[in-house]
């Protein structure tokens, strides 16, 4: 049997594709680790967080949990995000648990010190 | 004679005081590692770039690199924060060089793989 549990990358969405793609890209280790794992956008893209719970709901998965791609949490993810996910699981009959944004785990922290040390580098050639 | 290079990390910025202490929590290891680096925030909270290159200029350093600790670019990266950069240039006399959004470094994206593991073992508990 597969793993019931799926994972849920939230980025915010933009009409913008650069946008999209630059999330994408930073999904990209995420999603080729772990096997149950999607990216689905808050709003402006596709796909959303409800296509992502249908689609693995259909495959049997019934637990999620959204980890949010944003840095810090405001409006989005105090009101707009909690409100979403409680009608999808209304909707759907599943489970899903909101994790904290990704910027308040300190391996970002320390992932921003080695860029700064890499751009260092740079400027001072 | 003292490093006449400063790391300006970037920050939206926000009313909120938690926002800016993610913010704040989130630089700790690159003000700890890189001893000339300061945080600033495009608007709604202080210090601002300005603030920070004129007390630097004060103190001799004549060389900026800003690293916007946002996870992808938008507007404000393509077109404020650039006008303000050219604005601060003119005013004050220093060399400054804006960097990539963090989100386009791949150290981000293994981060966030990083914070998925974990929250995926929280999530199988």
């Amino acid at each position: 049997m597969s793993n019931p549990h799926q994972i849920i990358l939230l980025a915010h969405g933009s009409s913008d594709k650069r946008w999209c793609e630059t999330f994408e890209k930073l999904a990209e280790p995420t999603l080729r680790s772990i096997e149950n794992s999607a990216i689905a956008y808050m709003e402006l893209a596709e796909p959303s967080m409800e296509t992502i719970v249908a689609e693995a709901k259909e495959q049997g998965t019934e637990q999620f949990t959204v980890v949010p791609l944003f840095l810090a949490a405001g409006r989005h993810l105090r009101k707009d995000v909690p409100a979403m996910i409680e009608e999808i699981v209304k909707q759907h009959g599943v489970k899903m648990r909101l994790a904290d944004p990704i910027g308040f785990n300190p391996h970002l922290g320390d992932a921003i010190r080695d860029v700064v040390q890499e751009e260092l580098a740079k400027s001072i050639d």
